[in-house]
């Protein structure tokens, strides 16, 4: 079944202990797209300037990717430049920011998207994502993306939009002050009761954990011998969560964890390289393997 | 099969977010011996002062712990004052230290342990563990726990032991320490050189791994609602692990990862409550049923 992302399109400036990258192709709906592209078809709402061309839309090729849903106008590409440091590579420090187009960016869907079973809200202002999904009232799944930005500065438009979807994915730290607790238990619990009927937490190298009524689910990170760049692994496991939902249409508990490991095994392939560059070369025979090792790392005898 | 843990008895003041405990009975030995006894036979070396009495020693009674090897000598027993933060409840702030008796501990073995066939050597000096170690020749497993203070004082005479255990229990900020590599992966590999066969890494709240060979096993953190005091989770981690083997009689990697289980279900349980107290009134079938939790929170389907 179809699966639609609203999200960002830009160009990063990456540095990290391990090498940098300079005006790369990144942005949430695009890690997403391509991730979840290995499982299910996909199609894209974002926003573009003039100075994203053919050569960028390349990204996209030869996958099941829809993207007659990006707009191109007049300006330039949302501009992000970041690094992370060896002794904090969880967290990006922003260098700089220049939204450009993305500023006024107002996600407009097209005829041909509005039949989509899935639903990918990317981090954007609340009130746009209430609006996108108010414009797929059919829709089979919703999910969300948010961040501290929204959870501090739009806290009343954010519940308005938590209470309209289905599925809130977000990290550790976003938990805490969305909740307001520092417990795991008690904040999953609390969010909950704000909307959404299930919930994932990224911890980061400690893996995700799923929450859906009282049970809990628990993912790890997948132990690499080095992380090359960090960026875009959340939209790299928000793929792989719904790209699996996506092509199985199950959302029985067990299908959710399958979808929470996808997840990580998605990111933890997103970090190997600099930018989109493993995912662009990866193998579904690689992500197989990947989840069995998965359950290999986890299993053990009752 | 019988197993033989050597350590510390103290007597611990705590002080949490939730409380606090003057004067309770505490140390590595007494946690790894209470947990322990619910699986195997526990025989006990350790030291103590005149200060502690018959009415301290009953936290081993009506358990299988032999406390033949626990030496009463003039002087007071060690005492430990420490306190933890809201926002850091993982490590202690010790306010005091009075090694007292423990200070010149020299482990003495009763000639009737010297068939245990397990033997956990709880954090002293490496080389009295080291000393210990060598009049049970014929043990079929020996785990060693240490600390940054002997990683860092006594590396060469830590190097020594560690080429004569088995197995090693440290948590991960100790393996960096240990290992110099900030990387789980390649700290595990480096210190699995070092002569232990199999390693156990503690994360906290994150839960803990076990490595051995290429095989690399993780268990999560028991999501508690409210963590009341941290002191002992990590003996009684070692005590459900090598409680497990000990009963068990099987060293296999299936025993390993089940131990590593039953350690994390057994640490989960002490922080519940203020000292000995929530171990000391736990049952068998509680146990059972937090280890089908822990089955229950990370199973899914290939």
């Amino acid at each position: 079944m179809s699966l639609l992302v609203v999200g960002s399109v830009a160009f990063d400036c990456i540095e990290t202990p391990h090498g940098f990258a300079e005006d790369v192709v990144g942005g949430s709906a695009v890690y997403f797209a391509v991730t979840a592209s290995f499982f299910a078809p996909v199609k894209v709402v974002a926003i573009v300037g003039e100075d994203f061309g053919e050569r960028q839309m390349r990204v996209f090729s030869h996958r099941p990717i829809d993207i007659e849903g990006i707009e191109r106008v007049p300006g330039k590409t949302f501009r992000w430049r970041g690094k992370y440091r060896a002794d904090d590579m969880a967290n990006a420090q922003t260098l700089d920011t220049q939204l450009n187009v993305f500023e006024n960016f107002s996600p407009k869907i097209p005829a041909s998207y509005l039949d989509s079973a899935y639903l990918f809200l990317g981090n954007i202002h609340p009130t746009l994502q209430l609006h996108v999904r108010e414009q797929l009232p059919a829709c089979r799944l919703v999910a969300l993306d948010t961040m501290n930005y929204w959870i501090k500065g739009t806290p009343e438009e954010l519940k308005k939009t938590l209470a309209a979807v289905d599925l809130l994915v977000i990290n550790e730290g976003e938990a805490r002050m969305l909740s307001g607790t520092d417990n795991l238990r008690r904040s999953a619990a609390a969010i909950l009761k704000m909307g959404p009927r299930t919930l994932v937490i990224k911890r980061g190298e400690f893996g995700a954990c799923l929450f859906q009524g009282d049970s809990i689910f628990f993912a790890p990170g997948y132990p690499l011998e080095q992380v090359h760049d960090p960026t875009g692994a959340g939209d790299t496991f928000a793929g792989g969560f719904m790209g699996h939902l996506a092509r199985s249409g199950d959302h029985s508990e067990a299908s959710l964890r399958r979808a929470l490991v996808y997840g990580s095994v998605m990111a933890s392939f997103a970090v190997e390289e600099f930018g989109l560059h493993r995912l662009l070369r990866l193998t579904p025979k690689e992500i197989d393997a990947r989840y069995r090792e998965f359950k290999s790392m986890t299993h053990f005898d009752v």
